[in-house]
């Protein structure tokens, strides 16, 4: 999360998340988006500003609005049904925003799950669907486990290369408990998000060694040039997990890979270095592809023993020794939770540069931000 | 694997792998393991050498005869489904042999996914299984994606903690391709193994700082003291992949965590701190849990279009740009084959230390393992 580095008091305004998410409802209705697919793609957009993964929220809006201006993603999704078992499907998202196809699809695997014990889920034919963690989580609810893949434009470089060919591809794993929150992990197969290092180049600061390569593979602490070439596809880009050899950074690469094989080929979408790939220079549709997974935890044991001891575990893990100089061991989830609680109360930080993109989208549209999001009421103006 | 740091030709002995896995097969017998299930466990354990896996091949063997010989473990393999729907089972090992348990119920996870796509089996009350992805591997020649994990003693400390309460808990994948070999993922979410660390502590070499925490929860060179506080439960550990916060442990803790979740909590083993735990001092059944999975792919796409796109994936993966100094990229699974056609052929490389363990074990169940495995005829002597 950028925000660890950045000043948030002084370089961050809060708005209220039910006027933002409104807002944002209301600009993917004007650009032709069915109201109920606003709502659910805003909503998404939205948590992952609450849950404090500004990267993933509304600071993307922009690259949503441009795209379905272009043509380049469908306002109305469509996702159908190509293949199917009782415990399958192979879903065609038909170019539609990423987030109304994945929900569309995740509720899909619930169904399955609640008929026959678990659903899978494939989907080919999508676009960015925002945070994995949020299609995870919708079979929380259902007292099932919820597993939620996307593969992405390629930023990372596998071991022993110098091209980024494979992307950050997030796994995302939601788990339910009783008393405590719900376990969920959402995590990029990347050592750091790319958010991460713009934070660096901002500043202007050296990042840490192991967290990117240049375009000859040598681990840089240079975020700009490594931004810059990633842009240009000259070479060089984030590391997998692990980082280095010497850390095992070939399991962070195959494990992106991995995400890859079941969300790319497996479905029939595009992967590695055709995801996001100009052709003749300009942009294409992403044909990105997901993958859904859910399972019925009484198809296994009786659900409120289940959450008894997922509260078992979680408390093991709080209440184990710290480290000297920790005070505190966090829980999948936990510190997410937490901001989704105090953002809901007291508003939602915007990065200054996020508010001024957000404007120029409300003037592109007619639907002024300042009026609609920082004049709705409680929570405006400098946090 | 630490066969990089020794000198193989001064301190292995290569042996046939075929008289050693009739070997260690009669070894089972002997002990009251019914012959299939004598087999069974033999070929997961020489095919864990023959892969490069040494730490969790015959080395080992003499955890399974100790444990056999003190009634910690059931000779006799009796699993049972205790729930079951048309794509789940929960399955009880009856304390049996991990290896005949985990095969039984990988096949029903396959047999499920033939019925109805996907089979998802659960496994408690069973035992240490050796390498996670010959069960995974099962589904490839059912032109199937299969997936193995298991839970495992705690070796590994969560981020911001100072006590191992967590295992090296592996994730196993294995995904077919057409001409070239099928991909296969088997890592632990550790930053590295057990073995990596008697490797050095062996040497009196400093290991690379990041690997393991002290007792106090501090990074640590010193592989021994951390080998020793572990044994004795005193603290300090192996970090999880990823290893500090800098390069996001908190991922390999978590994916640790989900590992030991899906193999403890869900179907009812033991998980966390309590894997192994002695009770009053004395060792009791390690009642570790198991999870697989099983995808037939054609229930998305044909499986030649499949397997196509697969090997048009491993080769874009393989002539992608390499790092200056690197000449080779390689695919999840590729160093295994190619050890395993190498031992195959020439013999399984078993350090002298293993030998000498083997040789004990042998003389233990009257099975002399110089003459019935040395002196097998080929490949015999030191290599």
């Amino acid at each position: 999360m950028a925000n660890v580095e950045e000043s948030r008091d002084q370089d961050y305004i809060s708005v209220d998340h039910m006027a933002l998410k409104s807002w944002v409802t209301e600009v993917f209705c004007k650009l032709g988006v069915p109201r109920e697919d606003a709502d659910v793609t805003a909503d998404v957009l939205v948590a992952a500003d609450l849950r404090g993964i500004e990267s993933h929220g509304v600071a993307r809006l922009g690259r949503y609005t441009s795209r379905l201006m272009k043509g380049l993603i469908s306002p109305v999704a469509n996702p159908v049904i190509v293949r199917e078992t009782s415990s399958t499907a192979l879903v065609d998202g038909n170019n539609g925003l990423g987030q109304p196809v994945a929900m569309w699809a995740m509720q899909l695997a619930i169904d399955k799950a609640r008929e026959v014990g678990s659903g899978t889920v494939a989907v080919r034919n999508s676009n960015h669907y925002g945070i994995a963690g949020y299609y995870a989580m919708m079979a929380l609810e259902h007292d099932m486990i919820g597993m939620s893949l996307t593969n992405s434009s390629p930023l990372v470089v596998p071991t022993g290369g110098r091209k980024a060919v494979i992307g950050t591809n997030p796994i995302a794993v939601a788990i339910p408990a009783g008393k405590e929150r719900p376990w969920v992990l959402d995590m990029a197969t990347s050592v750091v998000p790319r958010g991460k290092l713009e934070v660096y180049a901002r500043k202007n600061k050296p990042m840490p060694l192991g967290w990117a390569v240049d375009e000859t593979g040598q681990p840089t602490t240079d975020a700009q040039r490594v931004l810059d070439a990633l842009t240009a596809r000259l070479g060089g880009g984030i590391l997998p997990l692990g980082g280095t050899a010497l850390f095992s950074g070939y399991k962070g690469y195959n494990l992106s890979v991995m995400v890859d094989l079941l969300c790319g080929v497996l479905p029939g979408s595009n992967w590695g270095p055709k995801v996001d790939e100009p052709v003749d220079g300009k942009l294409v549709p992403s044909r990105v592809g997901h993958f859904f997974w859910a399972l019925r935890v009484d198809a296994f044991r009786p659900i409120d023993e289940f959450k008894q001891e997922m509260d078992d575990y979680i408390r093991m893990l709080k209440e184990s020794p710290k480290a000297e100089g920790e005070d505190r061991i966090w829980v999948a989830g936990e510190k997410e939770w937490e901001l989704q609680e105090e953002y809901s109360r007291e508003g939602v930080p915007l990065y200054y540069k996020v508010v001024e993109t957000l404007r120029g989208i409300g003037q592109e549209v007619g639907l002024p931000f300042d009026a609609m999001v920082l004049g709705a009421g409680h929570s405006t103006g400098m946090a």
